[in-house]
């Protein structure tokens, strides 16, 4: 009973300890530089505690001491910040391509990069390699910067389930039941770290939620325009996952009876008359460079651009039909959840000009409430990369909502750790 | 200042007392009878506060003497329970019905009512004189048992507006900014209790997840099965209502282009393929009187029931069309939501069996995830009464979370309140 108590007592103490940490680095990071005074003041702990715990987080590499803080009341004093050190990587696989997003703990962009893979023909061997080789390159890039990864998010397309980070299955790429995190992990090595797996659209939202043009909305439809059309949805400020976890599942939604054959293996999912794929059928023949997944997407969609400001008659055709697509299931989104804004991703953003006008008039035919209910659209700032940040994001959630996730590191007398420096 | 903090501080004082009345009111709730000595040691309260708590819920009529209870450590004390004196009273406006349910603050069914009634028709002027006058007569029903009505929900078919009480539109019934809750109060005179509106599938939803079928199940989706078909959604425990209240409007989803006209103007809707109009333009030649909106709906679908059981195969095909039109839409939902369960409402929960067969396979058919990602269909057990009942039971939770909405009552000796007691 004794040992029990203590026990306990033990595990109350550093949960407090875990909480306090969390709370002054979360204050640092939203609040900015400042004095261990003045955050024993804005907190509401005591100086000692603070000074403490400052020790503790700047000994994990997570705040460092910056400069000198003067214009207070009271003598001036050693202001502490975050540190950069520890950063969050994402990597998202998608039909066509990889992205790769890099955050440090202070929000910034670290490092990012995109490679162009047929994935569906490479299959998973081959595009699991291509993600390790990309992954392993930004760690000891980052590393090299004297920078830790504290944790990789795969963002995947199509129903995950999180634990263990399996892809149940991906309808665009032809997956089913991919051990992601085991694969990437295996690949990797030991990568010092651990690695999740997500979903997509999931990601997105959550960084849209986060940093993007309709940041802090409670209630925001993300939309992945992509070969899929996938649904991350907040609601009040949480991200909607479901029963299972396979919430969202928006581009199989049954609404052109008569369609195209989807990856799923069914007709006429919302995805077959508003995703990539119906743009690129409308739009370019066999042999087009804009429909060739070996050529970055970006391009790709930027000569599209080019086609439709030239005026060309076919392009600008199909970016209306997929206007009027993408309307017709995002009307029944607003039906459903009434939100505040959608936020379109993919080439949806990039083209957007060229989509909006048919997809709000479907919407301004379908939606019952007035005025769409006060919902606005908006197209993502981050085009191809909002699953990949999002991923690196919720890597940094967790080491914010517990900084002793993040082992202390032997830092050199520099300031720079060395490549194997800290990461649990 | 100081005049400002000692307002400051009796207004603390007074939301603890508000919070700790609220705390014992639902601790005897879900706890039952027991002594105040055992709900001081429960609740961490002192005695003295439990009990002057206890006098205060007494006095308002929400607790009320109980048994001597035994086998308690220490000597034996009087029980106290809660008062089944004050009750919520939650009624429907449907398209061609009013429907009535009171329940008391130990959620027993005190009366229930229905009515049929062609509310189209009849318009707001004469539907509202019957909704008045049935309410009414349900609280002087209630206060002749000396009972008090805390409060007033109006159910409605559309788009509501909860503060101030404004149907916007009610698509099946055809109105537009309907001031209901002023409409109600000025014909019933001083209720003498508030008159709150909403959309009869969230107050739907919120009674099957208090206590119907799948009660307590996170991941609701709810569907009225009426003229219209609406949804009422709970995601994580709580009612999905979206940015400005619209959430759920699924009916209207335009899933079938070349459909029939919808009451709300449009084609194709939802409803027009899954809900009452659509089975009985399916079964009924005019004149049949499973059609008559004059005759009350649970009597016109135990014909239809009963046509059913016979084999007549007019009413088979328009059942298996319905549960076709319903599963597709559903597919919808259980793709977006994810939910743990679908409870059917209204007409589909009466005749489910002859429903569900074509609704599964149009399911399994479109849902994407394995298994329908878990969900299961369970059919309300409240057909007709659900809106009603969850009307009734907000009421309840408003009393439940500021025990101090509830004036104090002049309590005649015989322990019954007369019919101008109680009530704000």
């Amino acid at each position: 009973m004794a040992v029990a108590e203590a026990a306990a007592g033990t595990a109350d103490q550093l949960s407090v300890r875990r909480s306090n940490l969390s709370l002054v680095l979360r204050h640092l990071r939203s609040a900015g530089p400042r004095s261990r005074a003045r955050i024993a003041t804005e907190t509401g702990l005591n100086k000692a505690t603070v000074s403490s715990l400052v020790a503790e987080l700047v000994d994990r590499g997570l705040a460092k001491e910056g400069d000198i803080e003067r214009g207070q009341v009271g003598r001036p004093g050693q202001a502490v910040e975050v540190d950069g050190r520890v950063c969050g990587l994402g990597v998202e696989l998608n039909v066509d391509y990889l992205a790769l997003h890099v955050l440090d703990l202070r929000g910034e962009t670290v490092a990012t990069d995109r490679i162009a893979i047929d994935v569906p023909r490479e299959g998973p061997e081959r595009t699991l390699a291509a993600m390790a080789k990309l992954v392993a390159s930004a760690i000891s890039d980052v590393a090299r910067e004297g920078r830790d990864v504290a944790g990789v998010t795969v963002a995947v397309p199509g129903l995950v389930e999180t634990t263990p980070g399996v892809l149940r299955f991906g309808p665009n790429i032809g997956w089913r039941e991919t051990w992601v995190a085991d694969e990437l992990q295996a690949r990797l090595g030991d990568p010092g770290c651990p690695i999740r797996v997500d979903n997509d659209a999931n990601l997105a939202a959550v960084a849209e939620f986060a940093m993007g043009i309709a940041a802090g909305t409670p209630d925001l439809v993300y939309l992945t325009g992509e070969v899929g059309v996938g649904g991350g949805v907040i609601v009040g400020g949480k991200l909607l996952r479901g029963a299972e976890g396979f919430a969202g599942e928006v581009g199989h939604m049954a609404i052109a009876p008569e369609g195209h054959l989807c990856g799923c293996g069914r007709r006429g999912c919302w995805e077959t008359v508003a995703g990539l794929s119906a743009l690129l059928r409308a739009v370019a023949d066999p042999g087009d460079a804009v429909a060739d997944p070996s050529v970055d997407l970006e391009q790709r969609m930027a000569e599209i651009r080019r086609r439709a400001e030239l005026g060309d008659g076919r392009t600008l055709r199909g970016l209306e039909a997929v206007g009027a697509g993408l309307g017709l299931g995002a009307s029944m989104l607003v039906n459903i959840f009434n939100p505040r804004v959608i936020v379109l991703g993919g080439f949806f953003s990039l083209l957007g000009d060229f989509v909006l006008p048919a997809m709000e008039a479907q919407l301004h035919d379908h939606v019952i409430a007035p005025a769409l209910g006060g919902c606005r659209i908006e197209r993502s700032t981050f085009p191809f990369t909002a699953a990949a940040r999002g991923g690196a994001y919720v890597v940094l959630q967790t080491v914010l909502a517990d900084p002793t996730s993040v082992v202390r590191a032997a830092i050199p007398a520099g300031g720079q750790a060395g490549a194997d420096g800290g990461g649990p």
